[in-house]
């Protein structure tokens, strides 16, 4: 199995190393990060990560091609073309079409998602729309073999997910066993619908500055 | 806030991520990631994520000293004398000491453990208590400033309570909805106490094989 990793400036990497952490423990699964050039690229987390191929240099035809999201950069990706033209190619091809987070917004961006139900950040996800997309708030939303997660770390519930329809329930039933994956979040406000008025009032208020327009 | 990041050879990539991402979004956080060299460090993900300090380089009174796991490095990680060093160092001097999976083990073998409640990744927990450690099955367990995490994906649930500790219950909240952190794990068999007999037996095996003694 071929997973085609994209890797973009200012990603958030735990979107992107929920799902390949996953992914890196099937057995005879293989695993490329690519970007516009091979090397380092920069993190939210202020770390870079390595880019193991570039645009030119990667499958051509990946089993899984995938991205991840981000926050603000998110804009840059999306208005990329050579970003967005690689996904448009390689998701032409690929017999999965995946994304975590704002990643959806840059497959909608390359077409992949038009007439597909989707899914992206609770707080991103109306943006869909203008990709010709069905908006979902499923956690995992897989249509035909498009699959998208919805924000930051739904990527671990998405790579499950997908690796027991790809490899079999028992495997993933001891993937999940072997990541204990047994969530236990402290606070109970980790969507919309559970949070409490004044952490979803702040937190909208902090996206919508992250999105802001610059002065 | 100044939070200590350590990389070594063949790091479980989301042991480290998963509290890392928590923490990188806290207002002040400022995060160093350390390893004998500056320069790249291979994960189990087939990619490398680079060390921004080296030993020498360092904070040496960090507020967060961390440390995740691994598979089978982590027996290499835990002979490895200028790792360890560096860790019984500045645990000494930072004010929480923390880790995730079998990041505790290399606590333990800094001798920063002894007299302490400590959990690690469930297969390798009973191996604390050749540190002088107090087992303890919680998926985060807290005792004075000591915190570590169980196995791989325990590091949000880890990351998220450490973050309310230190920042205000009302910060944590807004980060788990930030992060939306609102699990749904597809398979139902991420812990030993939850999963069934087959699964258990089958993870057991393969964890028995990746610390097999080479032959």
């Amino acid at each position: 199995m071929r997973v085609q990793i994209i890797l973009f400036h200012g990603m958030t990497l735990l979107d992107m190393v929920g799902p390949t952490q996953v992914w890196a423990l099937l057995p005879g699964a293989e695993l490329q990060y690519v970007a516009a050039a091979v090397g380092p690229v920069q993190t939210d987390c202020h770390v870079t990560i390595s880019a193991t191929h570039d645009y030119a240099s990667a499958w051509r035809d990946p089993d899984i091609l995938f991205i991840g999201g981000a926050g603000r950069p998110t804009l840059d990706a999306i208005a990329n073309v050579d970003l967005i033209g690689f996904l448009a190619d390689r998701g032409a091809r690929a017999k999965w079409v995946t994304s975590v987070c704002t990643g959806a917004l840059m497959l909608g961006a390359a077409g992949l998602l038009k007439g597909y139900r989707a899914n992206s950040h609770w707080g991103t996800r109306d943006q869909l729309e203008n990709f010709g997309a069905i908006l979902s708030d499923e956690r995992v939303c897989i249509d035909r073999n498009r699959a998208t997660g919805g924000g930051i770390t739904s990527g671990i519930d998405f790579g499950l997910t997908l690796a027991g329809i790809i490899a079999g329930d028992n495997v993933g039933r001891m993937l999940e066993l072997l990541l204990e994956y047994n969530p236990a979040p402290p606070f109970g406000t980790g969507h919309p619908s559970i949070a409490d008025r004044e952490t979803l009032e702040h937190t909208r208020a902090l996206l919508a500055a992250e999105y802001a327009p610059e002065s």
